[in-house]
């Protein structure tokens, strides 16, 4: 097992953890002899070139996503990857946490009838710093990007998006990128999936889901660190604030897709989510962008 | 349609509002040839005679819980019915809330399968008055009896009692009765039913109620004023208080009560809850006040 | 008073039940001397000229929703009021429902700090017979409308309307309407709502509501018939369907509008929602439905 | 670290996982120079003289419930203690469960303000092996115990008991065991607690607290395995059965409990539940079988 980071103390300190040796650079871990797979957490701007350089060298891969900075970087990628037997799988965790995973297998049983309309709502505790956010290629590509990995999951393939953006907090303004958007997805069988986004919610990371049918709805509800509810004289059934953040509300989920991971490399499934559904969710994104600057829907 | 009450002027209002006329008392009421039925809400002491009176004038009666002050009053006021084509009907209004009837002809179409165990909490937001409860016969009279009732609603017969009581307030303590209590009931088929009594409950007026089967159980959930929830930085899903107090809670209850009471006049369906009925709840509460003071079972 | 319809025996047997007499047609009612009062449920396209009618003859109105068939005859109707007193409340029933009345107050003392999000989800348990839907304007001046003034009721105006319409339902395919929308509203100050609706909704009548803060969020949740959920060996806390249709769901909130209607004409109280608010709703109707068809954001 | 089983092959397996060995009994484990603490897992009839070996050799313990056979058998063991620094704990799982823990730490803070009754519901999704059950000490001794300690982790020591005990199932006839019951316990200040059981649950593992007080209330739920909930024709905000059975439902406490347990060795925080703990537990239990026995409350 070999361990890279431009922070060689990170990297001494998790490698010295799990009794594995440090690379001095991604070039090192994709060359050795005695790794099978490769898991790609560097900069969004290096994702496709690490995972070109992996997987060239006969390595299974897990890219975080976004898998690239831009639709056209993926595209390329696709490319360049063409002669090689590619096996890449894209970081979407969400389709791993046990109770997306749940709704998904419930849609696919025919537990809801035809699907017809998605609601997705996703917001983040907090913005992140403002540096993060300069370099983050703006909230559709940063955040958004999992929630049409989402719809996708359920829905399939997209055909038009429509988007508009907020800038709600005074303190990013002048980041020139939104901090809220809602944005509907139309699939070519008219199916729509709504998307509401936020980077900050007072009540923590709010992440839920409904899904509507001819037959029914299925709905994901934020998950909450207790099961222990409060009622006094001005509330009654009041519970804790939702889990606050990713690392605690997709534990699990992560936990999940690392085992999955293993398991493709294992041959015991498919490497999905794939590259290409990275690459259909940077569409997505860029698309989405557009709408919110156009005011008009764009048509993939 | 008489009105009678020994405040004149709320008899006359009432009457005025509903073009009724007054009765001097409860003997012109029984008396009067064009009475058909007859609804009895004079203090509990009076409730046997104004019963025995209303039913051996060929009247018609819903008579308000308890049916009377003592388990012997109740009995010997069946006894001078006996010759009596007596229709009585006991003022159990809990049987005809739509959670509650809903949770009862659930267990009798076997949605839960055998019922093993009940469990009732049952509590007042806030005590009444002094001097109601020096009246009143007792938190297992006067309190209690409602949900007496609701066990045998959903169990039939009880066969022994254990009851616990409690001085929790200290402005009550000379008042020498409990204001709050705990009672387990056992039918011969070996069900338990627990009730959890208070005189006071911060978050309102707490009627609950759980049924456990073999294949499954029931719930009923306080009533809320409004379907709306707050979430925050400190709580998620917060709601109102409960519904405060009975004539709120039970409002539909109450009406669906008298529209059975018109129908069972009009010969369509049985006088019930019964006199019997009454008796029986009496007898549950006597026995539990009695538990209440030795701290052994008693068998009925 | 009078009741009128073109329905004789109908207008016969309501007057009857409630002592009242029976008007030929709408003019008698608007030239009544001992009218002050007229409630308007007369076919939509009749609305503009009967509100005419009765204002103009010095009476109060109540008129039902939408106000007029297009937002075109909605202002020809301001314009020949302009020089009366007119009185007239347009029948958004939904913002007296004790739920909705509770969001928008919570809101109003800053529950949620600033508003940024608001999420309507308004969907019908089935389609209207044909005749109606193809009569009823379409969907978003029909149904879409209570929805249009609800984010109105929370938001204040809209500057701009997003919407794309489905064609979900074969048999009503040649109908040329839609019969399920996603509409995204932008107010000024950049606060966004959306309104996800459909004609069926397998659960019942699916009527909820999502207001999102700085500080939290107040959700309006569907209402259901009674307070029991059950669990079996397959689920845990189902509960029964929502409360359907309209009628049920809001029954209090059809009693608390005519009180205040009586409490406007009473001088109590402004004649709220106003005529001006019937106005507003139509332009989003129409703006939606333009939106709809050319896929661009329209500016109102 | 050392793991020591009568089953040989389980006991080396273990060692393996870990990195450990295997000693040939219990002795061997209590005198081994680099061992610093034990944890007993040994049938109940061998706790008392582990527990007793283990603290003679100056080990630090952490013992399964129920610390011993029976109440005298735990009181032997802490008058054999009495000159040893003995330092025990007893493994009541549920007092480090996030949930449990949050309702007392809630109740310690005031939250609930004067507490006056708690309601346990605690039943498993179905009953054990008949062998099992055999040698189990009985429903009070076996299984009641956790709610027992509950009861004291909430309000310290119990003065009286009242239990009774129901033979459901055929099956278990014959084992002369209990296999459901309800007890009452009361406290010297007059606190109540109701505790339900069951050996079956069609639901899943029912593990439910309730504690009222003077200024609310506060609720632990049951736990499931995700946050979806599914509507359709039949039912809304259906969920999944409860998480079953204990290993998954008390993971997180069974990992809380061995951290406080190490951070005891360390001497960072006392080793509780106690010793005293254990066997204030076991009294309870003898004293509610004897209350199942003869219908009357014991007191302690």
């Amino acid at each position: 097992m070999i361990v890279s980071d431009p922070n060689v103390a990170a990297a001494a300190e998790v490698a010295d953890r799990y009794g594995a040796r440090v690379a001095g650079n991604a070039d090192e871990v994709c060359a050795a002899d005695d790794v099978d797979a490769v898991i790609i957490c560097s900069p969004t701007p290096l994702h496709a070139d690490h995972v070109y350089e992996a997987a060239a060298n006969g390595k299974a891969v897990l890219c975080e996503k976004p898998v690239a900075s831009s639709y056209a970087e993926a595209v390329a990628l696709e490319h360049r990857l063409a002669g090689i037997d590619a096996r890449v799988m894209v970081g979407f965790n969400r389709r791993f946490d046990p109770s997306f995973a749940h709704a998904r297998s419930t849609v696919e049983q025919g537990g809801v009838g035809v699907v017809e309309q998605v609601t997705v709502i996703s917001r983040d505790p907090a913005a992140p710093p403002r540096e993060y956010i300069l370099g983050s290629g703006g909230i559709f590509k940063d955040m958004t990007i999992h929630d049409f990995d989402m719809v996708r999951f359920l829905l399939g393939d997209v055909e038009s998006v429509f988007s508009t953006g907020q800038n709600l907090d005074p303190a990013l303004a002048d980041t020139e990128g939104f901090d809220a958007a809602v944005t509907v997805l139309r699939t070519s069988s008219g199916k729509i999936a709504t998307i509401t986004n936020s980077r900050h919610c007072a009540v923590g990371y709010d992440q839920r889901l409904e899904v509507f049918g001819t037959e029914g709805s299925i709905f994901v509800e934020n998950v909450l660190p207790h099961a222990a509810r409060v009622s006094n004289a001005s509330v009654s059934q009041a519970q804790a604030r939702y889990l606050d953040f990713f690392l605690e509300r997709y534990r699990e989920a992560y936990s999940v897709e690392l085992a999955a991971f293993v398991s493709a490399v294992d041959g015991e499934r498919p490497f999905s989510p794939s590259l290409e559904d990275g690459t259909a969710a940077l569409r997505l994104a860029e698309a989405a962008d557009e709408s919110a600057h156009t005011g008009h829907t764009v048509v993939i």
